[in-house]
């Protein structure tokens, strides 16, 4: 069985075209392994990356008092700790209050390789995203207003602002956002996948290796491809009706297509699709293939699209989390309600 | 008026006790400065610390799915970044109920110094305490049963829990808790003060140390002694009432004592008082002043015992954020109801 395998994925390659190749072909990239490379790719060339920013935006990112109730930070629904994400089928926010969409957190992970940010796309970039969901009422209901309220209140932050953009910034909550913005495109995680893509032939198994070939071949890769394995609209339920679509759920942008979330790290950001209602991997995979590509995969071709899958687990930057500066008696209080 | 200052300092140590030496005659005791002494002051005899169980505490002690809903962690409340606390008046939990008794969370750096654990001091040691608000319905909402679930069904947590405490560990919902504390035993801040009394006379400066000064003999030291500058039970409104008491208020154990707060990183946990109602540290130690010790104290003295209380900001121990381990099929399932 292994062996027969592996004769297949032989015969696939041995008219001169690797594997690798192959999947460049259907519109996969890896992730640069040089650090130059993958700084230019990432960095955002109106708001270069630098390590002032970076470290500011990371305390911001971490910080519950940009949110109304100041509980709530970036990190709550995009915990780093756990695949990005929050786990939850549909996120929960400012006075526990369900997203009205059922919509579930996009892992913050790699989204920097996204086309569009949010689920409707609606968003060309991080910097623009940052701003959506510390003002949305059912997540941290913060006013522009009160983030930099809360901001230039604390004179620590105030320095670190003008450390980072000079000494004459007007700290302003498009300025916090783009701060976050900077910390979020260091958050990139290189798994196998990508040393195989950037020439390593050893870098997958022969399992992941036909996994690989599978997805391909079937069709996955139409939509979850380039960097991200994912961030571009993509019409959904392209051929057949989700099995899981409920009253009051999400249904895409004007013209009904959803932003493809990224197959990166997709082991550790259960439950699946926008609405959280897929527990399992393998039910996604057979779901995506039955709707999005009218095919029903069996067992085996599931299995060894998992196990592709799972290579995608990649190395997540280390995180010193950050002590934050204390608030001040200028310091706009806190409303829970 | 600083000479003036300095001169009384003087004349109040030419006796030949220094002012390291009345803060010690006052019960007031440092951090030990060498590591082991410390490690032998914070480490419990019966559950002694080691790093595998650092790591491990650590890990549980960051991860959301500790509680019903899978998104509130010990650090949610107690959050590391913020002084060890919350920031709020009354902690917020589970569905977004407050505190029933208008308490604050207490900060977690140095409880490990406190004689008793939570404003009742109805818990002797960090281990008991750690299982109170896990299972607590407004705080975190879990079942003994849902967190020995959660961890039992994550391979790596096992693992790790064996590699703590040896192959035949039996998982239990205690065991959690106490590897929580052995991490919340490593949280102790030393400061200027510290390195003071530990002999440095040049490390508070003759304001700090006129600060410490009144400290002691306006009478904080009484309930605010030892290591922690609190920890013990005392009677709260010894001579009058507090001035923000309101209905529903806690009223302290059966016996109205109260477990008196730390002071160290005070600056960095406002609101103060149990129920949060006081936002700056100068009204706060006149309300004290008033309600414990019947004393009005002054303008200047306030200042003075204010510029002493910045001095115990302390160095935080560097915490890398934990990278947790996925959930599995076999994960509890969450419940945000």
């Amino acid at each position: 069985m292994k062996a027969l395998m592996i004769s297949a994925l032989v015969a696939s390659t041995v008219m001169g075209a690797t594997l690798a190749d192959e999947a460049k072909t259907a519109g996969l990239k890896p992730i640069p392994s040089n650090a130059k490379a993958l700084e230019k790719l990432t960095s955002n060339p109106k708001n270069p990356t630098t390590s002032a920013k970076v470290e500011l935006g990371k305390m911001l990112y971490f910080d519950p008092r940009l949110s109304k109730s100041g509980l709530i930070s970036c990190n709550t629904c995009h915990n780093l700790a756990i695949g990005g994400v929050d786990g939850m089928t549909a996120a929960i926010g400012h006075k526990w209050t369900a997203n009205p969409h059922h919509l579930s957190s996009p892992t913050v992970y790699n989204a920097v390789f996204y086309s569009q940010q949010f689920w409707d796309g609606r968003s060309p970039h991080l910097e623009d995203q940052a701003q959506g969901p510390i003002q949305a009422g059912p997540e941290m209901a913060a006013s522009k207003e009160y983030v930099t309220g809360v901001v230039t209140s604390i004179p620590q932050y105030v320095a670190r602002f003008q450390k980072a953009y000079g000494k004459d910034i007007k700290i302003t909550f498009e300025k916090v956002a783009d701060t976050i913005a900077v910390y979020e495109r260091t958050l990139v995680t290189p798994s196998r996948y990508d040393d195989f893509l950037n020439g390593n032939k050893k870098a997958l198994t022969k399992e992941e290796q036909k996994g690989l070939k599978t997805f391909i071949d079937k069709g996955c890769a139409t939509c979850h491809n380039d960097i991200a394995l994912g961030g571009t609209m993509q019409a959904f339920g392209a051929v057949a009706v989700y099995k899981h679509l409920e009253v009051g759920d999400f249904r895409g942008d004007k013209n009904g297509m959803v932003r493809v979330p990224t197959l990166r790290n997709i082991t550790e950001t259960a439950p699946y699709f926008h609405n959280g209602q897929i527990a399992t991997l393998s039910e996604a995979i057979k779901e995506m293939g039955r709707i999005q590509l009218g095919v029903d995969l069996n067992d085996k071709e599931t299995t060894e699209i998992e196990t592709f899958l799972k290579a995608l687990e990649g190395k997540k930057p280390q995180v010193i989390y950050p002590m934050l500066p204390a608030s001040t008696v200028k310091t706009p209080k806190v409303d829970v309600n």
